[in-house]
């Protein structure tokens, strides 16, 4: 059975996922939708779709899936549309940046009865989930202390770091779902530090730059997040896990497996560079899942809780960082 | 551009080369040709070919190449038919287990004036392409010593070592290609040492299960080869370059990059187990570099003479290895 | 020239010490104090020194140095008899668990005129002094973010806890030592937040296991702390410097260079165990340091200061876990 | 209990030796014996010891062993002055270059009922004896095939290249003992390959830089050993164990356990660059060794039929090399 699907969105990452689906033997990707008709145009030939406006693909009844990676500012509105047309559902993270407005569109997806897959791409990265299978087979015994490591290879356009709700919301937001996953347990106490030490102008937008946060779970799991917007040594995207029989670390992965001595000390290839090609297998076995969804195999690994409850541990963070206290959920 | 193609040998390594081709938006996979017809048929179901003999896929004057993945004895006769048929040719290794009948053949395909690939998968893997490329640009300074190991997770059934032409023809084969093109140099002066450890039903057969060899090339540089059927840990495929300036290693590519203390030291994530998955990406390149060389945008990384020259160096290992010597070539 | 010293204290790090000091060409060990007179005397015997009381020993006008390793609750009134003495003096951490205490006795030794060491004996480890060093070299640009993670392999007795000061004047002190030392600069806001995972006595004594801080100095630099009374895979000892320009991390020390692979992954050797082997080298060092202040060849590397300095960030951190407040110092 | 040794040859080696004796409880180092009395007077100084002749030395009969660190020609005739005296002898390796010297003075030996330790150093380092042990329990199952890598840092003046033996039997013989002792079989095969690739004058000389040797054993265990003279990344000393059930590999120590990444890959501490600082764990351990042998509670873990057996190994290598065959032991 093949699967009509529309994807919304043909900058940078809808692309990735055009290509994916389309590589798909069991779904089709029909058509694509962006506000650029000339990127929405491209897209579509390159991946044998049309390019259509929203109204005319959600009208098409043969669509079962809809794919949302426009803009933030977008995704509430349109999966609310979806939702309402009784499509299947993935929208890459946040759903919003407001919480009320999060929780109202949950709430129609949920009313509308369809499925709600959110893109915490991490979760489906083969390296990640190697290591929750660990975790659940036991591997560390009981889970006490998570620390995740995860560092941008260069900051975002200050541009686009105005519009981006904020490193918390933004960035670290992949961190906190990963904690939570990680946990296996919701934390409830969050406390937040934060400089800007890369780029006065980040600063001067009023977002910070360098972020430490410390999670804790009713049952006192601890976890500690480490962020930054600059990391020239690569793209760092680490993960250790101690346990009460053990430790479980992820590593990055890194351009090739060669290195060399000339003489200084043995050297490594270098860390792989850019989110799109370290996280490549991940947007596959996204686009595997959301097939599965649309055929009735699978429920969402991401649901719109668990993007709800990110940016509720977000928006936590930054209080705690602007009150100096932390936070009880 | 798109370029049909025919696939001769519709079994394990004809079936990965007949979705990567198919993949591939430059190539038409138009024939698959078996002697089996079932999986003829359902090869070419899958990727959206038709199953017909050799002389129809021959006969088509659209078909610009031909991949030979069939069985070692049938090499040697598909590369003369297809040459005498003005077909590029990607033929897997052997050409032929027999030298003159090695010649006769490459001779055969250069009179025709048709490219021929023969299809040393490591040439074409990221890792080892990292490490030539390092080398090429001076990395260790000049070449003193090459290491090469290279161990399967387990040997393959007797009955196939019987028609294998043995160890050094079989599988030291790659090794060999690859000294000669890391040492840069031809080696002339082999000696060998083996042993049958693993199996004695190998033994019975007339050939060995691990094998050390030394190359000399005239200008002195120096070459390791270690192979064994059996490495219960994983696929083993490893590389060492020492030279004037440096060292250079490549290692095992791992299933994740996950590693786990449990109180006995901290275990990296297994080493990759069959050739299949750890040179997928290598069989992908493979069709891209075959793809370059039907539209004249690149001649064969690995030629005819290539295949040969690796092959008098197995010949001469065996050799060394019967009567005892260092065999000058 | 050979300093005669007197050293207190014969438990375990005690005899370290004197081994130490013993072995070393311009020291005399000549007095042994213990408030156990068979302690004093089997030490004594084993060093070549006399087992006698304090105040002999410190009337000896010989004496040069003063070392200090008994418990805790007496390093303080010793100090000061050893500085009124105008000895030299090597005192183990802490000087005191309480604030006031440790002020009037640093002030004691300053207008004595003596010099005061303090035992952070991670500053001596040859690991953590190449660490320090390659950042004084500037390899990273500017430190950003520090990571320091510090698991003793097993709690110390409960009996032992109740009168330790509890975790962080006890455990991380050392860790914000380190913390200082690395950043640079002085911490002047500390967050904490901590559980009791392990064992419930240890709760039930008013302390904690498990316990996360994290530091931020005027300039915005960030520090993360993570420390556990238990890691079963070893003594976890390990620190990470995120700056403008790389990462510098130090790793824990192993049993050996050996590795196994029997086909679950390559496993290392273990994790040195125990901080008397981790640390053995950093004693040896530490002696040799004192041995320098007494020839007056080098002055306290690690002052009272350093002493007073760490003691304020433990006091800091367990006052933030207490009120749930970032402490501004 | 403690034992007077006499100490022969104040050179580098000496030197370590002297020290190590001299820090142990149960070791006097009485005598210092040079051909150059200001060698042996600056010694004999630092040590405590006295700066005697041999005949003087040897004549004290409180002596109980002799250790003999001198030029390699002076080996053979000390050893049997020493045991005709009736002391047991720790030696330097070798005993001599020639053979039949070599057995005679084993004989001597032998016959005049003195223990006769050879200093092999490796077999006293912790890693190599932690790969052995690992071994011994059966980790890899049976060993089938040994790899050893030893190379230097930097090739030794040619003056001393004329005296030493040529590379098999001064630099190799290490390894070869060190095949014997993994290989837990007597080789029975040895084929060798080599060339002078870094200083002609070495070649000139009459001997090689750069060398591989394969040995097997009656049961057909295969063995690598590749040997040169210069690594400029330091002391690079490996060995690898591939068995029937896994892999152990021992890997070089390293300066420290800190790494940097400044954004071309993580960079390990250098290679110790020297075998002084390499293995100044096993000489300590070596005197140990040969104290537990004068006081009866060991016998020697190297005999001189393990420096006998290295040395026909040595030989056998350099026929091979000449003649371009497989020699047979």
């Amino acid at each position: 059975m093949v699967y009509p699907i529309c994807l919304i969105g043909a900058g940078r990452i809808g692309r990735i996922h055009a290509a994916n689906f389309a590589n798909r033997p069991d779904i089709e990707v029909r058509y694509i939708v962006d506000y650029l008709p000339e990127a929405a145009e491209s897209l579509a030939s390159e991946v044998g779709a049309k390019a259509v406006d929203v109204a005319t693909a959600l009208a098409d009844s043969d669509i079962k899936g809809v794919v949302i990676a426009s803009a933030t500012n977008t995704h509430a509105d349109l999966i609310e549309m979806a939702a309402k047309a009784g499509k299947a559902i993935f929208c890459e993270k946040p759903i919003d940046l407001d919480m009320a407005r999060t929780k109202a569109c949950i709430k129609t997806a949920h009313d509308a009865g369809v499925p709600l897959l959110i893109g915490f791409n991490r979760r489906f990265d083969p390296n990640f989930a190697a290591l929750k299978a660990s975790l659940t087979k036991g591997s560390v015994g009981e889970v006490e202390m998570v620390h995740i490591t995860s560092r941008d290879p260069s900051p975002p356009p200050v541009s686009y770091i105005k519009v981006s709700g904020g490193l918390f919301k933004d960035m670290m937001i992949h961190d906190l779902d990963m904690a939570r996953w990680l946990l296996g347990e919701e934390p409830c106490e969050v406390s937040a530090q934060a400089s800007c030490l890369i780029d006065p102008e980040i600063g001067a937008a009023g977002d910070v730059d360098s972020a430490l946060v410390t999670l804790k779970t009713a049952s006192g799991k601890l976890c500690q997040i480490s962020n930054s917007r600059r990391a020239c040594y690569g793209y760092d995207q680490r993960v250790e896990v101690h346990g009460s029989k053990g430790i479980i670390k992820l590593g990055n992965q890194l351009d090739s497996t060669v290195s060399l001595n000339q003489g200084t000390g043995e050297q490594s290839d270098k860390i792989q560079h850019f989110f799109l090609e370290r996280y490549a297998e991940a947007y596959r076995h996204e686009a595997a899942h959301f097939a599965d969804i649309l055929n009735g195999k699978n429920q969402p690994l991401v649901s719109g809780t668990d993007g709800e409850k990110a940016l509720a541990l977000a928006e936590a963070a930054k209080q705690s960082l602007l009150n100096g206290v932390t936070i009880k959920l």
